[in-house]
């Protein structure tokens, strides 16, 4: 007896080299795992099941994966666009206006957008993610979180913008040993939903020191480290000025540059710094939308793909993109490569849509669990109805248009279903688990306060979005 | 006495230099008219009206202007993508196979997924609009229409891509009299709703005899042209080969370089050229998500404001975009310059937002009538619902967020009302005028039997998406 039995769909498998296709597809769930995939006329008859779902004019499909974002700063979406060195003048100035209960507030409506949209695992890396893990908890997401792991005093004091950061050890032991207590709480709690990664900030945000202690506790727990990894030319001015050395080179001699690193953005790695990350076994994730809007760069995930296929994509966060939504980075990850390449043949759907499941669960190291329908696999499933004027029409042969309309039409909201580890989280495009306009009151009443608190911060400010503010242009 | 009073919103009134935005503002609608515009409290006390509309949490701003649109070919959506030279590879094995029927079919869904995401006004370019029309008339859209104008017979024998096209006068002559017949029939109709250009298709696809007589055309009946220039090397080939010269400068030569062209793509133009067009006064029209999948190309609109803000953005088709949103163009417009540019600074979320209001109304002609939300104006009026999480949270002050939310987080969906020349079309997201499941079953039936026709059309086709789907990729 299944406990859901999704019958009479388009079945993206997501296995084999491509898509993995089955025209009329049936996926049985039984507890939190995928019991069968198959033709429908065949599972139907073979299994019987407590509820059924109707897909016909849908696609059924594994959950998406979102591999790196901070929902903790959800709160201060759209706070700082359209400016130059977005995270010195755009974003910190509100950041530290933040409270405990802002961070917690902001992240729960992150999670919402997020999962309404089809995104079935969040890998969250914030400050306070003892916290804001719970959200996930709450909400039902598949997790896998670290904590911001830093040596930066909250006050740096009277810098100039591309002054080297003061690093201080204290700081950083005291934010390791937040890191070290959520892998205590939270890894592989929740019947294995919650897992935890370790969260340097970036290579210029840590001592060396710090880096090969997190190292050491990443193979004592058998876990990934998740970094900022040659974010734009703040973080290698600061390697440079700090090591005589960029990011990556330095990353390799300490030993760090191996399959237990997850490198996010890669902005300003060069082709052969890229393609030697991608030979360590380190994993690249991609955030097109975000890095497109910060820094107006299209990261070399192109170098990366030509040796590996650990690549995943990532939303990054509010303040930045501005939204937490996996179609969205899906396209944006086609457009901006094809642009960059000068050539539309490259970053086709089929191998997109791969980056935002299977490539991304091998690239995070959840294989085996997730990013693919398969037997024995976790449940993560989602729905998508095609019925939708943006989605139609469903044409199989002599092209099948459905995966080349999922990357470059749907927009998320098209997704009605959304199974969670065996667990129906949306359900005919309701949240089914947290209140969501309760969620969404109180992050507007959070944000009334911030914006307050905020005044003074932004007072004096030269940046490009202030100065719009000030001239009447926003 | 309104018929219509929108309060209590934020409202985005486009007037001025940037947004115009009034905090807690008011609209109020009579007939098919903006009756008054202003702070809410105050115009609740001088007015009453039919209708009331609460928009707390809600934004209330012009209908967004599709400037470029081939909904007649909805129905191909997701056949011709990841391909080099889509017209000819991507595009036409299938266009050939279309009937009457399934132009008219699939645009009706094209247009309802426009309306529903905000889109207010249609520019609609196709073969077939006599017909096509018709379903801006029933959906209650603003539309500015044109026919296809070319000199192409629909067989054109054995060619190799990149041979010149033959041209022929006689099949000019037809499909001009069908533009003339639409101009005739429909030219400010409906209330003045339905408006007509004439539309050849480009500047390599029609004789010089036949585009002077377009021009003269277009001033007797004072209209626009609206024209494909500069689209890709294809075109430009097929101008040095029959005139020796590249298009911009041949238009500008035979006269047609002016007010009345609405030149749209421009994907091979260079900065010279472009700026020779923008001191023209002639408009372009910029299709970011289009060309970017289809060419790789960010087209030269960083050169073109410059000098002239009569730019406004298009949609295209659903085989090549997929989608019409204007919301998806808004974003797409801002990353892909920022990235051409490499300056996150550049096209910032007000001015794109211009560029699908009014910016847009300027460059295709009705900025008296649209674009911006101002008494005297037509009651074009969308209301945004931000109580959605992907936009959560409004903040007003240092910073007001609401612009980049609605550029670089919208997606369509969060469209709750749209009302289009005083008339509620879309209800709480419900489509009023016309059946939407309907429609879908319609196109979806329609799409099937295509498919079946086309597979004679692409048997042997080598283009990279038919071997993809042979070798099992998608």
């Amino acid at each position: 007896m299944l406990d859901i039995l999704i019958y009479n769909g388009t079945v993206i498998t997501m296995e084999g080299k491509g898509v993995g296709v089955i025209e009329n597809g049936a996926v049985g769930i039984k507890e939190n795992l995928i019991e069968v995939v198959g033709d429908s006329d065949e599972v139907a008859k073979a299994y019987k099941a407590h509820r059924y779902i109707d897909a016909a004019s849908k696609v059924v499909m594994p959950g998406l994966i979102d591999a790196h974002m901070h929902t903790g700063i959800a709160i201060l979406r759209g706070l700082s666009q359209d400016t130059d060195n977005w995270m010195e003048k755009g974003l910190w100035p509100f950041v530290k206006e933040l409270t405990l209960e802002d961070h917690i507030t902001g992240s729960l409506v992150n999670i919402i957008e997020a999962v309404k949209a089809g995104t079935t695992t969040c890998c969250d890396y914030d400050s306070h993610m003892g916290e804001i893990v719970k959200n996930h908890v709450a909400v039902g997401t598949r997790a896998r979180v670290c904590e911001t792991v830093n040596e930066m005093p909250d006050e740096m004091g009277n810098r100039t913008v591309g002054d080297l950061y003061p690093l201080d050890p204290v700081i950083g032991q005291k934010k390791l040993q937040a890191n070290i207590e959520l892998l205590e709480d939270w890894h592989e709690k929740e019947n294995g939903r919650i897992t935890c990664l370790l969260g340097p900030q970036g290579p210029d945000m840590v001592s060396a020191e710090l880096l090969l202690e997190i190292k050491r506790l990443a193979e004592q727990y058998d876990t990934k480290i998740h970094m900022h990894v040659a974010q734009g030319d703040r973080e290698i001015n600061q390697m440079v000025k700090r090591y005589g050395k960029r990011s990556i080179p330095y990353l390799e001699e300490i030993g760090c540059l191996n399959e237990r690193l997850l490198a996010v953005h890669l902005t300003e790695a060069t082709r052969e710094e890229t393609q030697r990350l991608a030979k360590s076994g380190a994993s690249m994730i991609l955030c097109s939308g975000s890095i497109g809007i910060i820094d107006g760069i299209v990261p070399p995930a192109a170098d990366f793909i030509e040796l590996s296929d650990k690549l995943a994509l990532g939303s990054d966060q509010a303040p930045g993109n501005n939204c937490n939504n996996m179609f969205n980075e899906m396209k944006f990850t086609a457009i901006l490569n094809k642009c960059k390449a000068k050539d539309p043949r490259v970053f086709p759907s089929w191998k997109v849509l791969r980056m935002a499941t299977i490539d991304s669960a091998r690239a995070i190291g959840l294989e085996n669990e997730v990013g693919s329908l398969k037997k024995g696999k976790k449940a993560d499933v989602i729905i998508v109805d095609f019925n939708n004027p943006s989605l139609v029409p469903i044409i199989q042969e002599p092209i099948r248009n459905i995966v080349p309309n999922l990357v470059y039409s749907a927009k998320g909201s098209e997704v009605e279903t959304v199974i969670i580890d065996g667990r129906v989280v949306v359900d005919n495009k309701i949240l089914l688990t947290v209140d969501e306009k309760e969620a969404v009151k109180a992050a507007q009443m959070a944000a009334k306060n911030l914006g307050k608190r905020a005044i003074d911060a932004v007072v004096g400010l030269e940046t490009p979005i202030a100065n719009m503010m000030a001239e009447g242009y926003l």
